[in-house]
């Protein structure tokens, strides 16, 4: 039975680096940027389409779950969303199915969730915005020129995408700590450290 | 620097014995009725009296830390509410501060929580509803008969007993992620394990 840990993460809570830290440290595979990559494979729609559209930075749509009906432009866009997400579905149950892994955010949570065949472990990472703030000015400020203020909005508007996109795909709410069998608060603690002691629930 | 760790807990997630296990493996010193004893030994209180205050099951009054004028008797109840606060926020700290220690419950994540002698680590535990009715069934049914309906009014009153004494104290909301530095969904672990994984966090 393979190993799937799946890590949701506020924007600039060392999130991802937790991710990647805990499939190093256990020798999983690990997936990120790489569903985009295969759903731009299997489908017709461009990088950046995909990423906007998981991102929620495109459309923000009468949630998909309700039946109402559209105009034409909207059906369409809707069309392309769902196979989008029906698409990145595909991928991540290809990518459980495949060996033991650590996939980062696009609902595999929930898209993994009734899924008997694997063990299946829910991490939610989020920080205080202070933190939060930090981390993204630090390493912002190796490419770009962005103020504490700018930064702040950037990080709310980001996870308000990454809620929206969540919330209408899953019937469940983003970072609602029942929908998660963990949710690590990376405000005081040191981020690989942290990778090392929770490698051990997996071995 | 002493380790003090804080578990809060909803009614039947198993987060006490998740506490108990965590100091058993880490031989840490344990505080969960002890608390209790301590007050009643330091105060005027019995021992009913202090266990009804701190699980809210004798009054709701309008939030502690809100001004407002008070009858002769409202004062005097608060008065004792707020002694029995008092004493137990001293016998917290002297707790945490005599050894390394597990604290299940009464606000010690919020007494200690501004304390630069300690590193201290706040756990949350929580389940969803079924797993909190089966283990309290379980319990329950060596020493009562109790209906699952009755049992679940139980489990949602005592959670709003303390959710209320904690919110009325705290200025924080009990039982939301940001509070805790980790969220534990004992839904569906292995109580003892996850004790034992755990454990790592402080070795």
């Amino acid at each position: 039975m393979n190993k799937v840990i799946t890590v949701s993460r506020e924007f600039g809570s060392g999130g991802r680096e937790l991710a990647r830290r805990l499939a190093e440290k256990l020798g999983y595979a690990y997936y990120d940027k790489e569903i985009i990559d295969d759903i731009v494979a299997h489908t017709d729609y461009s990088e950046k389409y995909v990423e906007d559209i998981m991102e929620n930075r495109t459309y923000r749509f009468y949630p998909i779950k309700i039946g109402a009906t559209f105009s034409m432009d909207n059906d369409y866009a809707i069309k392309q969303m769902q196979d989008i997400y029906g698409a990145q579905a595909t991928v991540i149950k290809q990518m459980a199915e495949r060996s033991n892994c650590v996939i980062v955010g696009r609902c595999a949570d929930y898209i993994l969730k009734d899924n008997p065949d694997i063990f299946l472990f829910r991490i939610f990472v989020h920080a205080a915005m202070e933190s939060k703030l930090a981390r993204c000015l630090k390493h912002a400020t190796k490419t770009e020129n962005v103020s504490e203020k700018e930064m702040k909005k950037r990080i709310i508007k980001v996870d308000k995408g990454r809620a929206n996109y969540y919330n209408d795909y899953t019937l469940q709410t983003w970072g609602e700590k029942e929908y998660y069998d963990m949710c690590v608060n990376s405000t005081n603690i040191n981020i690989e450290e942290m990778a090392g002691h929770l490698s051990h629930l997996f071995m």
